[in-house]
């Protein structure tokens, strides 16, 4: 298990990272029941602390002694995962504190999102977490998942990941909605991306999601955050937290909703919480150099991007193209989302011409026109010209994966591509699905060169790397006046 | 073959979508070849006309008998498509209209959109169309299909999809840009959408795109059309062409690029077209209930949920859901994009209500909560309550497609759909993969029940599709003022 430091502001925070043991209050023997599912996990995925399930209906589950109350375990607890009726939690949380337990993650919902009486039971939640010093996440929450250490405290279906130890990128999420993040986790999985936490906050009675971006600053298995938000109570909180992680150079990509009349009234209803004016939180979020996306395959994108390693120096795009008409669509799209594509210099222009069919163009966006497909030297030629002229920041190439292709053309261009440190998105795919073609996919995204189809989608996401390196620099250069 | 009638504005234009014979002008018997790709894909696909090869290089190709000229041809040529080198052009033109060939389509490249000379060139063409009345398409294009009547005067490798002719939604594009429109086409019959006609307009020396709009308003094989559209030269031709695919209930998705400074630069060197001023074409499509599209789903979602018949009668959305965050989200983006997503009146929200458990929401979004999953009953309650509801237009709903997932939960679902008119779009997919949930994906398919996992993608086609609807309505009725 890896060591994780916390700091003043997230005291007790590693006994969720990294406990030596964990208690299951509420332990079922079905692994299909809430109570169950993390016990199963936990053995299934190698917790390598002690396991002591609580109930007092068995003995035993799956070999293990269990507990009739958290006050019968033999040893220490560090973490309390608690799974009992709304009406059994108050003095479950109490034993806990009489126990000496660090840290609690509570399932049970029924609190301050049904109303003024739930309310009053998770004001004395709170109470207790605050007098015994033990940090509690929830309740109301699918609980929370830390991949390296195995420590499962969920029942969520993320636990069935098998995230791989040195996947493409590693995405930790945070979420005030453990649907949409459930969903996200598992669309960013597919995608490839690997994983480090995954933490459902919640009614966050103790715990505020801020309190986890602070810890996961310094996660070891943690590169990037994604949030879902609806709102934060405490926006000094949240400064310190997004500060953490930018210094860190862990970029935060959230999800904020309650943009609207309807989105505001449904999280009013879902976790309590008031949703704010959306224009104050866009501004903080670009002070703060947050990325805000919109779909679940913008999150996906910006973390393959990122962990290619390359974050843009400037805006300015060169496109390479085979046609005149995806090349317009990539550089609207660029324009529209805040890139620069500048008509290249004359010297790069003169070396682009020289190899160019008399019907290419070599303004920029760079067509090389059918040709490229009979002579596969132009697409080395042009990107070598790209690559090397020092204006340019980001370049956008198209992918041909098919089974006619020489391979050396691949060969060629990541030559190219390894010599310099440009960030480069291949686009529009030409791909047959032949052997040829999908081992070729497979050796770009092995490189970690980000493939994206659709031309607005890697727009976005260069736009958004550069933005993030831009404001990055300016606050390690010491502005922090909020005007980036 | 199919009848199909031209009008006045479009006379002449039969002869392309139903020709009785068609010549190849610069015929090669390898298929590899620009001139000989359209007759190995006439024959594969089984064209039931004459196919004449021209090329005084061979004496027969591939067992037809290959002419030397056009002129030797012993029937009459309905079609010619003309594949050979830029100084052949004007001579092989010539003795086409000397053979009184109706129809023609041109491949060459290196006309208006190389400079000067090219566009003299290109002015001897229109002029050549004009006196013969011979009609003309492209030069600088790559072609012209109609899958109904195996009309394949192309080179594209969109000839080679197997478009099947009951395929849900018929799609016919109309492309400015070659490449733009094979990867579009082939994108959205990948996801299942069915094929009338792909034309590749080119440099539009005598056809434009708005010719053909206008054509396929009648064509029996369209139901949807798609348009990548760099520049229009006529825009009354264009606003003829728009109305005529309004009277018939055709929507047009257009692809409108040459948004940016950049754009616009890339439009000028392409096809020679200016781009003009955006945000006049923006107006000019919503008056016209012209449908703007950014990315290619777009364009596929907005057919598959045309294809379902199901056109809203109005904005008011119900959202119903299993768990708080997607359905906040949902909210959020059918504000965003124009739709409305009213609380429910009294009696629905009794109803909703009487069977949800006390943690959930009746408001809109409905949150069913995860107790949907053991209570199946209470999808079918919640979703009968909304389709009886007078005041709701369109209906977002959950699609839970697992092993555990009883069928009858499908059966129910299909049930009320089919007692109502309302369209429907099913959103974020629990789906595990097994045989039984890609059996109930497949069904819910074939029923044209659009499935979109992207809430922002569900919003948009939905948005899209409504205000497709009232301007329909509203231009049917008489309003004509431009005022939408």
């Amino acid at each position: 298990m890896q060591e994780t430091a916390g700091d003043s502001t997230t005291s007790g925070m590693e006994f969720f990272f990294n406990p030596r043991s964990i208690a299951i209050i509420g332990a079922s023997a079905d692994p299909a029941k809430l109570g169950g599912r993390p016990l199963a996990a936990l053995r299934k995925k190698g917790f390598e602390g002690d396991i002591y399930p609580v109930n007092p209906r068995y003995t035993t589950i799956d070999g293990l002694p269990c507990f009739a109350s958290i006050g019968d375990i033999p040893g220490s607890v560090d973490l309390a995962v608690i799974s009992v009726p709304r009406e059994g939690i108050i003095n479950s949380l109490r034993q806990c504190a009489a126990k000496n337990v660090r840290a609690a993650v509570i399932f049970t919902a029924g609190f301050a999102e049904t109303g003024e009486e739930g309310l009053s039971v998770q004001h004395e939640i709170a109470a207790i977490a605050k007098e015994s010093e033990m940090r509690i996440l929830g309740p109301n929450c699918i609980g929370f998942i830390h991949f390296e250490n195995a420590v499962m405290a969920s029942f969520s279906d993320v636990m069935e990941l098998d995230i791989e130890r040195d996947g493409r990128g590693s995405l930790s999420f945070i979420t005030q909605s453990g649907s949409y993040g459930e969903r996200t986790f598992i669309k960013a999985y597919q995608e490839g991306i690997g994983g480090g936490a995954f933490i459902s906050v919640g009614n966050e009675a103790d715990l505020e999601f801020s309190d986890f971006i602070t810890y996961l600053a310094s996660d070891a298995t943690t590169s990037i955050m994604g949030l879902y938000l609806e709102g934060a109570r405490d926006g000094a909180k949240f400064r310190a937290a997004a500060e953490a992680a930018l210094r860190a150079g862990k970029p935060i990509l959230v999800k904020k909703v309650g943009k609207s009349g309807a989105g505001t009234r449904a999280a009013a209803s879902h976790t309590g919480s008031l949703a704010g004016v959306d224009r104050m939180y866009d501004s903080f979020f670009r002070q703060m150099g947050i990325i805000r996306f919109e779909e679940l395959r913008d999150l996906a994108n910006f973390a393959l991007a990122h962990h290619s390693g390359r974050i843009p120096r400037g805006r300015n795009v060169a496109i390479l193209t085979d046609s005149g008409g995806p090349g317009v669509e990539m550089a609207d799209r660029c324009e529209e989302f805040g890139l620069c594509v500048p008509e290249l210099g004359t010297v790069t222009r003169n070396r682009i011409e020289k190899v160019l069919p008399f019907y290419g163009s070599a303004r920029n966006p760079v067509d090389m026109t059918a040709a490229v497909m009979s002579d596969q030297g132009l697409y080395s030629a042009c990107l070598q010209a790209i690559y090397d002229d020092d204006d340019i920041d980001i370049v956008f190439a198209p992918g041909f994966f098919m089974a006619y292709t020489d391979r050396s053309l691949l060969d060629d261009m990541l030559d190219i591509y390894h010599s310099s440190h440009k960030p480069l998105v291949m686009f529009p795919l030409w791909e047959d699905g032949s052997p040829q073609a999908l081992e070729m996919i497979a050796r770009v995204k092995n490189e970690g060169i980000p493939l994206i189809s659709e031309a607005g989608d890697a727009a976005w996401t260069m736009a958004a790397l550069a933005r993030y390196g831009e404001r990055r620099q300016r606050f390690l250069e010491g502005d922090t006046s909020g005007c980036f």
